[in-house]
């Protein structure tokens, strides 16, 4: 394709970003989670992202249409994602002049016909209450991960399902709570430090429970980075102390046989789902 | 469709639930958000779950289609959500013997068309770390979270984006981390005690920041059912403190024309979105 083309479907040139929608008749996170995927495999481009949850009736359906039409009378056509789960929603919606990507309707057909039985048409499930135990499981969890983070507790961590290590700032406590908030996992964290190191054993209340324990470890840069944020120009945040930490960390790891995983260049999602494979966490 | 082949299908006549497969190349998190988002649409069905992630080689991709094939042999056919990028990978797992939806093949194509360029097929990048400005903020915000939860700190409150204020048990916790972590947005949460409906006024510190709380509340029963769990057959838990507490709540709310939602049928994310979207929060 030609190259202006491209500019204007990208909006590269003028900084006109296509505007993206996700769209939904719920809470919007599967339409966020697999149209960003499929986003990111455009790196060149960028995008006006919007979302618009809980589109229950055909009347909000319609003033979505408008705005979406809106815009593709002056710009590039937006990028319409979908995961609306009523019929007369999703049929309203993809009348408008967007790119409509029907996530929802594209799918369920094929799982009828897998479960040979007819979807109920009622939206909203997947991020409803559900059970209330689920939703018990999950405060509980991030009741005792707040109470367990970075070593404030070491009170009932025989409870705990998992036991974070690492030097500090290298993703213990947004990965604890990824675990916590999303798995309903009840994980303590604790850091690592210098007398650690010095006396090459992990912590003491930390020894009953050494098959619970997984390591974080990062590179010495990245660390050096992300301490200088918080401490810039401290022994903390130098080079040599990041290096120093991480190289004594690993080797604690080795010998106590306690599995670890470099989190320099991972997310939290990517951390969390490494963990509970290793651990065979999942629930 | 007869009963009999129904039954075969769902497995609930004797309890051999289908098995069902999200496979990724990256977390497998897309592939449980929607693939779960499409099971909800069949109630009265109950399923066996498998995440597979990280499945980036060839041989691995292997494996996988061995294990559900070797349930395809013995018992209802697997379902398999896949959201691999690879195209390698895709086209060995759709060889399984099980019900192949190719959750991110199906629409790739039409991104590709509307963007006027091809897709990069690196897998993983959604929930890769990305720019390591949002990890940092993630983190700041989660860190936020925990030392402003449950109105532990009132230092700094004027840097929160959002002031969650509720009686004990509606929600605060869980869902301030919630925003905190998927939205990196600075939360903090303050409870609503005895004095406060006493005085029928906003807890003191909270008085400069009105614009910037937002009210939980929920049913009694559902109320006086959590705090059971906590504290059985105390005050606390019961019915009477727990109508008591939530009216005065709202009339709270009301009369400082703070926004606020009842949480008792809500998840963390229907609550979270809610939030967002009221409160215009969306980063």
């Amino acid at each position: 394709m030609s190259e202006a083309t491209h500019e204007e479907a990208t909006g590269a040139a003028h900084g006109a970003a296509p505007v993206v929608f996700f769209l939904s008749d719920s809470t919007g996170i599967t339409a966020e989670t697999l149209g960003n995927t499929l986003l990111t495999q455009f790196p060149g481009h960028t995008f006006e992202r919007r979302t618009i949850p809980f589109i229950t009736t055909a009347v909000e359906a319609c003033r979505v249409i408008e705005v979406i039409d809106g815009i593709a009378a002056t710009g590039p056509r937006p990028i319409v994602f979908s995961t609306a789960v009523n019929r007369e929603i999703r049929e309203i919606l993809s009348q408008s002049k967007g790119h409509f990507l029907d996530l929802f309707g594209t799918h369920i057909g094929r799982v009828e016909d897998a479960l040979h039985s007819p979807a109920s048409g009622e939206p909203g499930k997947a991020h409803g209450v559900g059970d209330a135990i689920r939703y018990q499981s999950r405060m509980t969890a991030v009741e005792y991960a707040i109470e367990h983070d970075d070593g404030q507790s070491i009170r009932a961590l025989e409870r705990a399902e998992l036991i974070l290590i690492a030097p500090s700032r290298c993703g213990k406590t947004p990965t604890t709570m990824y675990l916590a908030l999303q798995h309903g996992i009840l994980a303590a964290n604790f850091p690592l430090v210098e007398e650690d190191f010095a006396q090459q054993t992990l912590p003491e209340p930390l020894r009953p429970f050494v098959r619970k324990c997984f390591g974080l470890t990062s590179l010495p840069v990245r660390l050096s980075q992300i301490r200088t944020e918080r401490r810039p120009d401290s022994g903390y945040a130098s080079l040599a102390q990041c290096s120093y930490e991480l190289r004594n960390a690993e080797e604690m790891y080795r010998f106590n046989q306690i599995p670890y995983v470099n989190s320099a260049s991972m997310s939290v999602e990517e951390i969390s789902a490494t963990i509970l494979q290793r651990m065979q966490l999942h629930h």
